[in-house]
């Protein structure tokens, strides 16, 4: 028998009102109390994740999604070291900015508070079940959660052990919940459900995020789509250039942050992109060349393809770099306006006045001089935690931390003020 | 022959971009050129103004629509003057915070950035046209206007001339852009072009924000509807809370932040109630008497009648109070949180430990302690505009100024920083 998703809404509803006042000691207690549990016992969950990668490999899930599905001690004792993390941040619920007195003696200032309730709707990677739950109890927001169906039985067992530990800690049980009818119509339902939830936060990829976007009546935080561009100036140190593109492509492929598409001025197309092609061939890069960088490149190069229409509007996530010679930093600034998704995209370059354009003009969510674009990261931007990161404009930009969970409500005290 | 919705979003995107870097100085200059423009040369838009006012009337327009719908030389004078504040304000697009430099050297900082495109839907005030003109050229976003049929013609005059004068400034005339197009359908298209628009703004009734958010693919401000609270305490000045309430309800009764339920302590009603009516009955005021203010109400009193069912749930939008008597301030909260839009609420008391717990659990975009409710106003708060009174939890709550109709993007410098 499961929960309407209704009853789920309204409980997520009331424990908000619940947690939004909860002192940060005690949230930060029940942190502390998860990690432990799931370092001293998390044989239950091993246990059902054990059967959902069972039926996983049963139902023919390929090696990249099962890896990501199996949870083990190793990995439970990360996930807990994340939440001991999380649980050591400044708590921002209750900070006060902001304040003002108005010249007819009003007093007034904003209170952040917690956003209230948010579903986030993800795939295979049970560690986001607990991920979540952690920043949602850190800053005081309740979480309606919906899972793949690959992994019920493993978040079943994650979101009991979490309620349990909640409610011992004297909190609202009900701040984390699933959904864990694996129908389809219930994550709709979850879309419709304005009444009671903030915030939609999908993870996964371009399929998902366009459903969330195209169903919900609820604000859908967009993002972790990166095609990411990096710009080699006329002016960069090509020792350099080459070592932040390779980064930026290599070190991690398979992100949202990876490098997409290296962008090579004209004037040093001919010394940098044969370079460029030989380092990270031998990676075991492949590249798809754009027509004006065709002619700078070796004949027959086996590692290079002609791209095609589409591959500059293609996030690879994988050892694929799409190569574009552009004139100048106009054509590099159009090329990246028409191709990026706005999430992170940089330009090396040892020219001052080329990095200020290339800053004022780039619309992305991060944009960088010099640097890789593998920072776009809570984790290594400082945040401490991430739940996602948005390319969208509402809100908030890139990564987004315990803050971007929060928002604010104006206080404003006054000795009996009446509006003339 | 009309422009295609899809085309206006494409030319408002462009024209985004181009203004996201406009000098303050130059939009500066662009407003207060509008602002001259409607003092001295606001003719046609009078006459299309005039035609307008025509048609409405043959159609029976009610007179309080009519008078929405109406322009002259004094209201234009006065949208002129509301334009020449908003030119005088800070821009806040450039500001730079959260600068800091992490551990490995990179320097990181936010920049803030105009959101970029929104669309506004709205009804019959054609002073809204340049309102909004104003605010997002003061903030370089870029607008997509859509008006009600009825003031076509003066819609069109207007955004004929906002076009005029932006392109004189050497300004992009798409930043301001009217779906001229009376089809309903035109409406819905809009909503859906998430492409090009980043966040949608409805400025009218409930219906319309219903509309908006069933339909939108792009994230929504709801706002603007308002059942709004005072709370009077055991401990209230009682003279003092009389005057408060009366402001909230009668001082302008047909706006959002106009008070819709008196809670009122039980402790006091007896000698608070009478009172409160009598005032208030001498203003034109009738109530709606919940079930446990009954006993402390003269009986037959013929501004008095017992409150139907969804009379705690309704913006009155007029000279009509509800009234209930609770036990304490735990019911009080109570109340609240079941019923409140989230808008404005407030209480009166002259004891602190009340103060604080209502401020702390009452979760409205603003909380008032001894005020009227009248002060949700960006220009009574110092925000010197406002485009709408959000009561949704995501981006910005309460008045909405220039500063919310921005957003940031992350800049971040390295001196060839790779991840490790």
């Amino acid at each position: 028998m499961t929960t309407s998703t209704r009853t789920i809404g309204e409980r997520a509803r009331a424990a908000a009102r619940q947690l939004a006042h909860a002192p940060s000691e005690q949230k930060t207690r029940a942190l502390v109390a998860l990690a432990e549990r799931l370092e001293t016992a998390g044989a239950e969950i091993l246990e059902a994740n054990g059967q959902d990668v069972l039926a996983a490999r049963a139902a023919g899930l390929g090696p990249a999604l099962l890896d990501r599905l199996t949870l083990d001690a190793t990995r439970l004792a990360g996930i807990a070291a994340d939440l001991r993390r999380v649980a050591a941040l400044p708590d921002p619920v209750g900070e006060v900015f902001d304040a003002t007195t108005l010249p007819n003696g009003l007093r007034a200032h904003k209170r952040r508070v917690p956003l209230g309730v948010f579903g986030v709707i993800y795939e295979a990677r049970p560690n986001v079940t607990i991920d979540i739950a952690g920043l949602a109890l850190k800053t005081g927001n309740a979480a309606i959660l919906r899972g793949g169906s690959e992994t019920l039985r493993s978040n079943r067992a994650l979101v009991e052990a979490v309620r349990q530990v909640i409610a011992a800690g004297g909190l609202p049980p009900d701040a984390v919940q699933l959904i864990d009818d694996p129908d389809r119509a219930r994550v709709l339902e979850l879309l419709h459900l304005h009444e009671y939830v903030d915030v939609i936060i999908p993870r996964g990829g371009a399929g998902l995020h366009r459903f969330c976007r195209e169903n919900s009546r609820i604000p859908v935080i967009t993002g972790g789509i990166g095609i990411c561009h990096l710009f080699v100036d006329a002016s960069a140190d090509l020792a350099g250039a080459l070592a932040v593109i390779r980064n930026a492509k290599v070190q991690r492929p398979t992100v949202c942050n990876a490098l997409d598409t290296a962008l090579v001025h004209r004037e040093v197309a001919g010394v940098f992109l044969p370079r460029l092609i030989d380092a990270l061939a031998a990676d075991g890069v492949t590249f798809r060349i754009g027509p004006s960088a065709q002619p700078f490149i070796p004949a027959g190069h086996p590692a290079c393809t002609p791209a095609g229409p589409e591959d500059f509007d293609t996030e690879w996530l994988s050892l694929v770099l799409g190569v574009q010679v552009v004139d100048n930093l106009d054509e590099a600034i159009a090329h990246i306006a028409a191709h990026s998704t706005g999430h992170s995209d940089g330009i090396l370059t040892r020219d001052d006045a080329s990095a200020r354009r290339f800053v004022d003009e780039v619309d992305s969510a991060v944009v960088y001089v010099n640097a890789s674009t593998r920072f776009t990261d809570g984790g290594q931007l400082g945040l401490g935690a991430e739940v996602a990161i948005s390319t969208q404009r509402l809100h908030a930009r890139g990564p987004m931390g315990l803050r971007e969970l929060t928002i604010y409500k104006w206080v404003i005290a006054g000795d009996l003020h009446v509006r003339p």
